[in-house]
């Protein structure tokens, strides 16, 4: 927990953040913080700062925020991606917070098992929370969008070709295809698809909403691998 | 398992090659395969080609190899890594093979917890495990060879200075340095710190043994989104 997040709602009415839970326990077993001390602080879709230590013991911390920082700003990056298995997506959603993407589309495929859209993972309380890990690992508060898109093709039809306009848009794909760009100065949207790949028919159609096919190079990365390298390589 | 690799010791002397562990039950269950298919297959640190699918039940599956295709060629690039906790070790070392990464050192630091060194994922057998699983996803067949060196000093002082000659040598540290280069047409060595980072002692080690130290950008990335957003980036 490099940063320890928390809503509005949970400030009293004196301004002051008292925390009860595994902020407590994290403030008090991994920071050993203590009374004077001061912790980063950031509330939920708003500023950072620090707070200070008023007091704390194993029951409760209660801490004076000083917010005047602004959150770091998100990567110009709108990330699709083709449902992945929940384990993944759970590593997935840490990433994209981590990293700052800018917005999540999570997508269907020929290649998604039915059974992954039932994931409890897809519940909104528990991508916040995964996604709420990610924002505290790389000291970040605004929880980037993500969308469940359970129809391929209303998906690329309709709504698609208005995230590409005015972007670099990429799919990666296996195959001989030109190599994914090594930089982005304007805003990108990458498609990344399930494990064994989109279908022809769903790269044709990706590519007909306008995105551009690039390869990855010729090793078969697991999927959450090949979007964190793209990151990199992208920005 | 998108290789099924098998050592040599494992073919018969008709040259044939019987699988009933996981691996047989893989081929049935996700792979369903029949007498008369054929499997991709690879020999550990050999060649790879295709098995054709001679017998198979719940007991045993029999293959004939045709071993003619060379392994893809590794990345001109070494990591060295402070030893990461042990839950992302072996993720790493599944990425380290995934990507073709083309030797692994894992280093000490003052920041790197002593009892990670205890942990029995650095058992020999064990590394192995985790290297064949990144192997099978992207199809190589050649383990990278991995080296614990667990004391920083003699490390960095007697054997940094021959891995980084002729290398372009990179310290990637939080903090305001150079961006991290992004791409690489010699030979590369990455260095990649603990959770928390060097210590500024190590760091200038580092920078003594030829390596220049660069940043990833202003968020803290947990150590595996980093090595795998650094490989994306660098190759």
């Amino acid at each position: 927990m490099n940063l320890l997040l928390f809503s509005r709602s949970e400030l009293g009415s004196d301004g002051l953040l008292s925390v009860d839970d595994g902020r407590l326990q994290h403030l008090l077993e991994v920071h050993g913080k203590e009374v004077g001390d001061t912790v980063r602080i950031g509330e939920i879709n708003g500023r950072m700062g620090h707070g200070k230590v008023l007091s704390i013991n194993t029951e409760v911390a209660v801490l004076e925020p000083t917010l005047d920082q602004l959150p770091p700003a998100k990567l110009p990056l709108i990330l699709v991606l083709a449902l992945p298995r929940p384990k993944m997506l759970r590593r997935i959603l840490r990433a994209v917070a981590e990293f700052g993407v800018a917005e999540l589309h999570l997508i269907n495929s020929l290649r998604v098992e039915k059974s992954f859209w039932q994931t409890p993972v897809l519940d909104p309380d528990t991508i916040r929370e995964y996604l709420l890990q990610g924002l505290e690992q790389s000291r970040d508060t605004v929880l980037p969008p993500v969308s469940c898109h359970r129809r391929f093709k209303p998906f690329v039809e309709d709504l698609l070709p208005d995230l590409v306009r005015g972007r670099q848009s990429l799919l990666a794909h296996p195959g001989n295809y030109p190599p994914c760009p090594r930089s982005t100065d304007s805003g990108t949207l990458l498609v990344v698809g399930p494990e064994g790949g989109f279908i022809p028919y769903e790269v044709a159609k990706l590519e007909a909403a306008g995105c551009k096919t690039v390869s990855l190079g010729p090793r078969i990365l697991r999927v959450e691998n090949a979007v964190t390298s793209l990151l990199g390589r992208l920005l």
